[in-house]
């Protein structure tokens, strides 16, 4: 029996759409057993209920994805999953699937595929590379592509520097939340999150805490997918002002990422109890903490 | 007398179209002098012979600026200019008369405005941060407008990067650089470069050469501006294949920067070489340093 462990993520981070990342120490588990025929896919108690348990599940899909490409002929296949990350809340929960599946049936097939080649068919599976890419890497990623190829580079953040979660009652559709986005953009908000992305870069390596509320502000999506998340963009401005954190959707949302200063942690719980409160919004808040290493056997 | 040392900048650096830039190691200087009366503007030998000596001098609209912000008024002016930074190349000489101005005429005034107050000035003048932002600060910038104000956060490059500039016989006027440029970008255009901003602030603190190529790569200025330097495109694409340096237009060009790792100047140099004469480039190579500095009195 094959066990893989995959770290929530956050993507976008604000201004780094599809690009920016970080993985966070919540996970979801999967095991893999190779039967004599049949497909057994089984959730552990507490976690989705709605995920797909025959050949539509995410995590079935991505292992017969890399046993065709590697030729590998299983029989059977028997899928346990522990489900720990919420679902369709911007945590990054399908990557979680995408990347179990792989590293596990690497691993049945004993097919040595690297974890770079391992992320180029992740992104693949995924369609773009921001939530795979610290899923598999850890730590805070840059992910682009190349031509027809997916690149990440991973890089430790500042230890300073303290991710808290808001989660909310409800998911969101991730292909609604992209659907609503618009395919040109003026130039000037392109340079506007260019010069956000830039400094959340150099904050995230050398800590700055004091930058990470200019340097998650977006123009590109947040204010788009505002259409589909009543309220968002008065509580980031709320919490931004209030607390001085960098806040951002946490990938196509309607979870939201806090960065803070370690320091100032005790404070900060506080003042966004009374701010959520205050605004009526369901959010449960979690401290979290990065996961520096990404998926692991 | 007061002396002003200004450093000469290339801006955008490929990806961060009006955000990003560098210091670098040439120097314009200016002298001022309060004289009884009228103005008297002297380009030292050797210089720029076309740089207007009248009330239409960058470097005397800029002191006037200051002067009339902080309600000075001097009685007349003596401006001598030591220009050694190539004129319309992309090389940030205005950005230097701006700034050799304003921190001159700071001090004829006492006015005691901060580098930071001095920058907002500069900005407004120029119009865009990038080049007045490392100028003022020295070493690698980030340069962003919050609403109204322009803000700059300076880096000291990693040690082993090292800058080398090919400057054309020829200028180009920014104005027109800056003409041809589209309002409206695809979003995948602006993704593309959120990207490589991204990665080239990581492998510029870092020092990580090895992606430079990739991260100054750009689809937001430099495939319009290439309609008015022909070869362009193709000039950066031979440059980066043959050598693995980083290569963009330095600001809105001609002149074009490349950033290797110092340990491979020797090599590179030489192949920029067969690489400039075999294109039949009419280019100058010159390995310059970074200014950590900036502007000084």
């Amino acid at each position: 029996m094959i066990r893989v462990i995959v770290p929530a993520t956050t993507a976008n981070l604000g201004p780094g759409f599809d690009v920016l990342g970080l993985a966070i120490n919540l996970y979801n588990e999967f095991w893999f057993e190779e039967l004599e025929s049949g497909l057994k896919i089984e959730i552990l108690d507490g976690g989705n209920d709605k995920l797909p348990l025959g050949e539509e599940n995410l995590a079935f899909i991505s292992a017969k994805r890399l046993f065709d490409k590697v030729n590998y002929r299983y029989k059977g296949l028997r899928i346990t999953i522990k489900n720990d990350i919420p679902t369709g809340c911007g945590l990054g929960s399908s990557s979680t699937a995408i990347i179990g599946g792989l590293l596990a049936a690497n691993k049945i097939a004993s097919a040595n595929l690297s974890k770079n080649e391992l992320f180029q068919l992740a992104a693949e599976i995924e369609g773009h590379p921001d939530n795979v890419g610290p899923a598999m890497f850890g730590g805070f990623t840059i992910c682009y592509s190349a031509g027809p190829s997916y690149r990440a580079v991973s890089y430790k953040p500042a230890s300073n520097l303290k991710p808290v979660l808001l989660i909310p009652d409800t998911g969101l559709e991730t292909r609604k939340a992209r659907s609503v986005l618009p395919r040109d953009v003026p130039i000037n908000n392109a340079v506007f999150n260019i010069g956000r992305s830039s400094l959340l870069v150099s904050a995230l390596l050398l800590g700055d805490a004091g930058l990470l509320s200019e340097a998650m502000k977006d123009r590109l999506h947040q204010p788009y997918r505002a259409s589909l998340i009543p309220g968002l963009m008065e509580m980031i401005q709320r919490i931004e002002e209030a607390t001085g954190a960098g806040v951002a959707l946490s990938g196509a949302g309607p979870s939201l990422l806090c960065i803070i200063d370690k320091s100032s942690e005790k404070v900060f719980l506080n003042e966004i109890k009374d701010i959520l409160s205050s605004l009526g919004a369901n959010y449960r808040v979690q401290p979290v903490d990065f996961d520096l290493e990404g998926a692991r056997i």
